[in-house]
């Protein structure tokens, strides 16, 4: 408990490798290869180097509490219904194991190093983090603080893809979205929008990428058509994105940031660019219940002028007036998944585990 | 950090007082008589009695760390806007003292056993408690842990109003609740009932006493009046409640649980009482939304039939066609006076705080 205890940077200097690979060896060695690990651990013992979690499991074992850490403020964490269906399955799982859930959200970037002491503080064994943005420095500090973590949703920063031992649950994002989009093609729709999500998150990202391919295999290029060629336009003549319509076709996409009022805003600015636009497809319900109202707003039926599909499949689906077709993921199981991957991992469990990924299915109503 | 470390049951037991006194004493021994204070301090001197908090502040000083506990499952916490207006005041106190808000809800009764655990782990210096039910183990567990808390409402257990120190923010639901009535007494309705919050816990309780005074003030007492005397009938002969219409007037009073599907249910039993009632008073804006459903899928017109008034005023006041009169509560406000009492209580400040008690005023809109 002194203060002369050596440190994980002492311990990454003499084997010189990085912090987080110290982190990773010293709470199982997942993913490290064998030479580094051995580095790592013969440092570790010329050092006497005794990591947190270690240090706290010798005076009191287990805390018997996991944090879920949501990336977001409370307006939202607590306006999107996806967040309340995701903790019902985290709570089910961690309550038939006993385990307490502590949940901690972000309301302000300010707030980050006061969540990184907390969860180096020893009051949790391990975390569960969704809604991370891009650069993000919630990863790098539960690294730090040597907490397993099981992420909702890939990963997106840089290099997290070659990772190994990386452990998160997603839904294929990117085949939801190609559902929604074929539909929609299926259906004779011509001028297909998007509204994408946060374009900083994976999940807004893969969508998107699921847009274009759809719309690339399918013909229809999301052409603005009418549009005086104005907004802005994602990919361009340096983007290898497969089905990015090409340099000159501005594509049909306006980014949202997966609120009602988002979308709201998001659905003016593509009329605004594309009158005769006659699909949409948005990245989440809430932001399609958003493009609704700015639809009926310039008078357009729905679906006989424009199609409207979501994406998420939650009650806000069915409340809309026409309800929405959508894609439907799994929220509450994906929860229940990520708990039961983390109380494997702090239960001993092998150390190798495959991310999670589910698979979406389109639920066709009124809308589209 | 042996096990053989005297325990509060050891001191409570040589003192002669009970564990909760102990609690008390040991931090900072507000509202207990000197005399057993002085026998505490002698109990604890002899048997070299370290309490939690004590030991935790030797090894840890502060945590940083507060706990909101909602005593209620993520269903509602999610879905009423309530919590989430609360939490915006308290998140925003907390972080600008720099203090880290440790969310935990009780998903289960099967929860607080671990709930409990957890409060006295160490983990956080303090809690901010809500939407606590009557025999709620929550303060129990508080206390034994030496938890410094601030309850959002007052405290209903046996004893609570005679408790000094107790902390609590409150509004006044009584007056309130008169305002409400009054108004619709004034608008010449003569047949109103109400829909009560669970009466389990005090602001429904106060709610529900505030519509009673209101009508015996008022001459008209909720007579059910064509009403075969069916249902039930909070009171009765031996309930000196003031503004009880008497044996064998039953009242219009309804219990819901502050969910729209619980306003739904008690409207629906309200009407099949008293098919000619000319106005309701809820007990929450989520139950009006529930009435307000009800009395439309029965064919009755509001205002013009039957007027409807709300309490709280958070956003679904004005989303409900046609918008609530519903009585105003600074919900946020409230939050904010919780975290910072405690904050003070923390800091040291003077160990005797009164509790505080807005004054709620009627917003009127168009429902009634």
């Amino acid at each position: 408990m002194s203060g002369n205890r050596p440190t994980l940077e002492a311990v990454a200097a003499r084997a010189g490798v990085s912090r987080a690979t110290v982190s990773r060896v010293v709470n199982g060695g997942a993913g490290v290869r064998e030479t580094l690990r051995e580095r790592v651990h013969r440092a570790v013992a010329e050092l006497g180097y005794v990591p947190n979690q270690a240090a706290r499991t010798l005076v009191t074992r287990r805390t018997g509490a996991v944090a879920v850490v949501i990336a977001e403020p409370e307006s939202r964490v607590f306006s999107d219904p996806f967040f309340a269906r995701q903790l019902r399955g985290i709570s089910g799982a961690l309550a038939a194991a006993d385990t307490q859930l502590v949940l901690l959200y972000v309301a302000d970037r300010e707030d980050y190093p006061r969540i990184g002491r907390f969860l180096a503080g020893g009051h949790v064994d391990g975390a569960l983090m969704f809604s991370l943005h891009r650069d993000d420095p919630l990863p790098g500090m539960a690294a730090e603080a040597g907490l397993p973590v099981v992420y909702g949703g890939r990963p997106g920063w840089p290099g997290a893809a070659a990772e190994p031992g990386l452990l998160y649950v997603d839904t294929d994002n990117r085949a939801g979205a190609e559902l929604a989009v074929r539909h929609l093609l299926g259906r004779g729709r011509r001028r297909i929008g998007h509204i994408a999500g946060p374009l900083d998150q994976t999940s807004a990202v893969d969508r998107l990428a699921g847009y274009r391919a759809a719309l690339a295999a399918g013909g229809a290029a999301g052409d603005a058509g009418d549009a005086g060629g104005g907004g802005a336009s994602y990919g361009g003549p340096g983007d290898p994105e497969p089905g990015h319509p090409g340099p000159g076709r501005p594509e049909l996409v306006a980014e949202g940031d997966f609120t009602p009022a988002g979308g709201e805003r998001a659905m003016a600015e593509l009329l605004a660019r594309a009158p005769a636009l006659d699909a949409v497809f948005a990245a989440s319900d809430l932001m399609a219940t958003g493009a609704l109202r700015t639809l009926r707003a310039h008078g357009r039926r729905v679906p006989d002028d424009v199609a409207v599909v979501g994406y998420d499949d939650l009650e806000p689906a069915t409340w809309t007036e026409p309800p929405l077709t959508t894609v439907h993921q799994d929220v509450e199981g994906m929860g229940t998944s990520m708990a039961r991957m983390l109380l494997h991992r702090l239960g001993g469990g092998p150390e190798r585990q495959d991310p999670v990924v589910t698979t979406p299915r389109l639920v066709v109503r009124e809308s589209g």
